[in-house]
């Protein structure tokens, strides 16, 4: 592997996507090839998986169901884009990757932590990011901010307190994963987290 | 639980829907509550997946994300519909479950059987069949035979060999399973089949 596999991490509003469309800019204009990708999602059969983990009317999807289909979405998106790009010496962007499953699935719902992971890990042949970004913030203020997007979906009609339970699950994560995560306050400026992004992942990719 | 749960296994064209189908209208006939189903599906949920698993557009699935598939459809239909019938005292009838994805996935395609036996004991929460029938045939035969019925999908298409290896998968779990296990030669007549199914199930549902 030869490329970089850099994800984007946090509740719901925090701003992953924006940061990552902002990298993805900065790093093209240094000449250097990426990759941006979202879970769930990503392949044909992954966008599939991604229209019913997201259909409001599947209120009846038992929290083992999901786990399993998140799973099979990120195998998915492993096997046929990711993998072979990093072979490439692509730098790869991805919007969530397992660690939502375990912020979401194991913190929030409390699954077994371990099952998740095995399955996880077992699904991707082990793949692991070099640098997981966590924008970190209060759920409070992540609920309001993606409610003004569009309508609720499924996730974010769950309590608040499920949302305080996968902030403080990325945080664990985070503490447990120190030379892998970066984690940045959320509630900072657009422009000042970008900064910040590009001087940690600058200085990775020789940029 | 207090339902009994009965499950039909065999390469395609052995016949499995058809004798469901026929135990289905003996043990109503015989005034004895029944559930049939089928795997993959038996939920709104399941039939989304099982189109996806069964949709020939998606040949790059890989295994690791088709075995995940199937144990989420899985754990969804137990979790929703199996187990609630037999805690009514239901008589479940399953076209294929667990023992499809280990000779399938585990024997036909060469994957971890240890993995897929774990994620689909956690995805059903160890809900195990009180009995397996399963119709044993030749795969020459097998896929003849349901040639006829309609154009190949996708699992059709796959080599003969692997489903030499399913059907020699399928021995060795009767093997393993004696007290679970009734093997039946799928080349009998229906009408004989029937009645040997009917002898065994009656004595357990006492009919």
């Amino acid at each position: 592997m030869i490329g970089i596999f850099i994800v984007f991490e946090g509740v719901d509003g925090s701003g992953k996507t924006t940061q990552l469309s902002l990298l993805n800019k900065y790093l093209c204009a240094n000449h250097i090839a990426t990759y941006a990708t979202r879970e769930p999602g990503g392949t044909p059969l992954g966008e599939k998986i991604r229209e019913l983990l997201l259909n409001p009317d599947f209120i009846d999807m038992q929290s083992r169901t999901e786990a399993l289909l998140y799973a099979a979405a990120r195998a998915q998106l492993v096997a046929q884009e990711i993998r072979p790009r990093l072979q490439q010496g692509t730098v790869v962007l991805c919007d969530r990757y397992i660690d939502s499953s375990l912020a979401y699935q194991g913190y929030g719902r409390g699954m077994d932590i371990d099952f998740l992971i095995k399955i996880n890990q077992l699904g991707t042949g082990g793949l692991n990011p070099q640098l997981v970004i966590l924008l970190d913030l209060p759920p409070e203020e992540g609920l309001i901010r993606s409610r003004k997007v569009g309508p609720a979906d499924r996730l974010e009609n769950e309590a608040l307190d499920f949302h305080r339970r996968v902030r403080a699950g990325y945080l664990e994560l985070a503490r447990k994963n120190p030379d892998r995560y970066l984690v940045l306050d959320a509630r900072e400026s657009i422009q000042t987290l970008h900064q910040e992004i590009c001087r940690v992942v600058g200085g990775m990719v020789g940029a």
